[in-house]
């Protein structure tokens, strides 16, 4: 596979391509025809790497909801707390570096069933369940080992994962605030919410020091 | 202009009936025919109550903008905490009562530049505005005035927009939870999270108590 002066492979260019027709356009309203034009391949190069329209949009949700599983923490040992930070933290950084794929992610949720298969729908909808239940486990954690309030984790779950995922609609990698403050100023509201310890609601909502985190992110 | 047996105008069943095809379709997706086969009537007639496709989809969108613009708590003397609450339950009251409508307009918010007038367009962008730079104010008035804790109100206004209108996506009438339990799930985990005083935070983090609200608002 040959590939292009941005160091990109042919593949991934019209991935890449085909994620920014869709977002701005709709996958209805973009053929494969204006994918093939805006990268200037022929057609039938298009469907060498895509049998089918509906296999690059599958790539695009493929690629998201594995991005996002990938996301959630699996350190056991950490409190509630931390664990609700880094994978806000991590989800953030993955919406920013993509904006294209979360909004197409978003935009085609509803009419998903139209194009894929039972079997690609099932494997999406079995990883969004997964990032529900974990949010909903560790609130749970949370509140059973005294860490939280007593709250309903189920609503706020699907609240906390509206506001992290929804924020696809105005980050920008280039804007006023980076993903990791807006990561930090999301788990601050929302922990400082849940946690019953006075002292550690005021001093370390998020279980760890931000500055040292962004540091061994780096 | 006659009643239909549901009590419901020809137009306003029109409009019902084209935004359920739109919500579970795509606008896009949902041709005139279509809208004119599912509630039953010629397309001429439908001709008559929308010139075009774009006026239906503009309906939808200046009712629900407008909806969220009057559910903005206009009490000046509220504390910022009582205004944050009420808006929220008026927001997920509304969006419980037309499911629809919400999806829609969220479903289509990347495209409407296409289908609409300038004017349009403005006007909806103006209601956004409002609605943000309000959220966005009764943070700030709570910062000012040591309600809350310092915090980006700019962020957290789009967090909580986000996490409060993006609950169109599961929220339902006969759901396990109502729309109003919702509100005060979603308030109370935010304002814990921005209150200050310790008391107030424990106490009545809404403001009122929220059983007589409930009965008020009956």
């Amino acid at each position: 596979m040959s590939d292009t002066p941005n160091g990109m492979s042919r593949r991934e260019e019209l991935l890449s391509v085909a994620t920014k027709l869709f977002a701005a356009r709709g996958y209805h309203g973009t053929r494969m025809d204006d994918v093939a034009e805006a990268v200037g391949l022929n057609k039938a190069t298009v469907y060498h790497y895509y049998a089918s329209k509906s296999l690059i949009l599958y790539d695009i949700y493929k690629t998201a909801a594995d991005f996002t599983v990938g996301a959630l923490h699996d350190d056991p040992s950490a409190s509630a707390r931390e664990t609700i930070y880094h994978f806000t933290r991590r989800l953030l950084v993955g919406i920013a570096s993509d904006v294209e794929r979360a909004a197409v992610y978003f935009q085609e949720g509803p009419y998903i069933t139209e194009w894929f298969t039972e079997e690609q729908v099932a494997y999406i909808r079995e990883k969004e369940t997964q990032v529900y239940e974990h949010v909903r486990d560790v609130i749970d954690r949370g509140i059973a080992s005294g860490e939280f309030y007593d709250c309903d984790s189920h609503v706020l779950a699907l609240g906390y994962i509206g506001m992290t995922l929804g924020s696809y609609r105005w980050l920008r990698p280039q804007g006023r605030r980076t993903a990791q403050e807006i990561a930090a100023e999301f788990s601050t509201a929302l922990l400082r919410g849940l946690i019953r310890d006075e002292t550690v609601r005021a001093q370390s909502p998020l279980g760890i020091d931000v500055d040292d985190a962004e540091k061994a992110a780096q």
